[in-house]
């Protein structure tokens, strides 16, 4: 890219961000078609198949799916199908493969054989026409725009407001808990706190990102936009996994970014944020819940099952300016191109 | 632990091993009535609950459902149930909790749910009358004898080869790919090149454990075990993820540990080592197709589905002497007991 400064990209993308989600929300009226659709399937367990960032919106939509459904879910791995030639009976099945570029040929080679297996497969993408859209029986466009930064901003919350509309849809809902989200996003993405944090994670190494429940879909695509833009060796776990072993490798000399909203989960991080500090790790709390006690960034409250839309906000912006501040230039991670193609 | 050397009780369990492994394939008519159960409902899903090193063994039990019984499968979030009270419908759901102390009451808790929500439900455990046994409807005993240790070694391989047994028994096999895997672990117990990759990540603070299919269990229980007894900043992706963003922060400081086990995970990591090779990252390749221009620990050949029960034994000693060569002593993580209570 000639002509730019580093991040400029990413960051006009971040900034997108309010009005995006304000344009997913209002055009939530094109997911009626394949929510009743799906309605009418009536299916009995959903898997979603995703990579990446989209991987991490797919966890999100886990939750969504088991607690607003009522339906059990799981992540599938493409390579059951592109490796081992697996063949499942997915008679009943919804199949919902979430990617930005949709292009990834394992991803629609999974898909394609899903929805011979006898899934309803959708198409969650930014990229109509793509291979996967084609595959799928289904298709959703997050309709996010171009996005040319290699690091996934604004494609990521433009998927997460998607899938909690699809559910919404599904159920017969208002989508009550996102509305005025363009707003709320503004707000969020002017977080005080971003540039303190910065200045916390300069010469940071080792990094852990936690969160429970929804929010641990933004502890991991947390860990991965700091390894992607700052080349950190950051981590994510539930926080619940954390307290199952990992926690022993905490110590002075580790950075903690917790994810705590208001709601179940963001309580839930309580007796871990304990343990956290015990351990002697420097904590940076994120969230509607953060506690006043901790440095912090904190969020406007929602409903718990849409502030993963909000959490990753001044998240992407911390990863945009620490990566500057480190001498990187996100826009451009080595080794990386946007189009991934696994097998 | 009085009277003990740093390390006793982990170095005692490892070289149980063979014994135990052994133990459970002499045992494997205990699991027909089990598996005979488990036939006669025909399940229409599997979901796996479990945490730490059992979630690794869910993790590659995941891959046997899905390609050797052919069912889909996923991995539950016990908060979905804890936290957020969800309400699945689990008819023909097998729903098989995975626990060595059987003693975590979100785990206790999940499984209660699931129970009464319609699933079949199975406890794989290695303490009988824990509260987890009492919940599940059906109990699977991995019998792998006491563990002392902190970081689970027995107990993980026993976990893995139980689950085998148990979906080989459910489709009606005969085993034949864990015939003598006592005298195969022992053969990869000793392993050459333990002691040299110890040299080589002596200094390593970035360590990227990974593997494809099967083979990511391992590379998800390495990282584990690295972090909890060398307090290693270490992290684990599948070869395919990694490609999708963690690729970038892999530099010339990272040591990667790569499992390349003979059949389709480990033929899929060449594109994988590729990539890796050029961030010019140090590499050590763990398996029975460890790449002969690596530095590697090789192993012998089994069938790819036995494989992670052979791959992580050399891992085991790796992480055990590392963590005494950096002054650590691998029986007592700091911050860890040996059941941890989440909810």
């Amino acid at each position: 890219m000639p002509h730019t400064q580093p991040g400029e990209s990413m960051r006009a993308e971040i900034h997108q961000q309010p009005g995006v989600l304000a344009g997913v929300f209002d055009r939530r009226s094109d997911l009626v078609g394949v929510a009743a659709t799906i309605a009418a399937r009536r299916p009995r367990f959903v898997l979603f198949a995703a990579r990446g960032s989209s991987d991490h919106a797919a966890v999100y939509a886990k939750y969504l799916t088991e607690v607003l459904l009522g339906l059990p879910a799981g992540l599938i791995s493409a390579s059951t199908t592109t490796l081992y030639k697996a063949e499942p009976d997915l008679t009943d099945v919804l199949y919902i493969a979430v990617s930005q570029s949709g292009g990834s040929p394992d991803l629609v080679e999974a898909t394609a054989a899903a929805r011979a297996r006898g899934a309803l497969t959708v198409a969650v993408t930014n990229t109509p026409g793509s291979p996967l859209t084609e595959v799928a029986e289904l298709n959703v466009d997050i309709g996010a725009g171009p996005e040319l930064a290699v690091a996934a901003t604004k494609t990521y919350t433009a998927t997460l407001l998607t899938l909690y509309l699809l559910v919404d849809a599904v159920r017969g809902g208002d989508a009550a808990a996102a509305a005025g989200i363009g707003e709320v996003a503004e707000a969020a993405l002017a977080a005080e706190g971003v540039e303190a944090a910065v200045a916390r994670l300069r010469f940071a190494e080792r990094v852990v990102c936690t969160g429970r429940g929804y929010s641990s879909a933004t502890a991991m695509e947390t860990a991965l936009k700091l390894a992607e833009t700052s080349y950190l060796s950051a981590r994510a776990y539930s926080g619940a996994d954390l307290l199952h072993g990992p926690i022993a490798a905490l110590d002075a000399t580790t950075s903690v970014l917790a994810v705590t909203s208001a709601g179940a989960g963001g309580a839930a991080m309580a007796e871990v944020l304990d343990v956290v500090r015990a351990s002697g790790a420097d904590i940076v709390a994120v969230g509607s819940a953060a506690a006043a006690d901790l440095p912090r960034i904190v969020l406007p409250t929602t409903a718990e099952e849409i502030a993963p839309v909000l959490e990753i906000l001044p998240l992407q912006r911390l990863a945009l300016e620490l990566s500057l501040a480190r001498g990187r230039n996100p826009d451009q991670p080595r080794g990386l191109s946007k189009l991934t193609r696994t097998r």
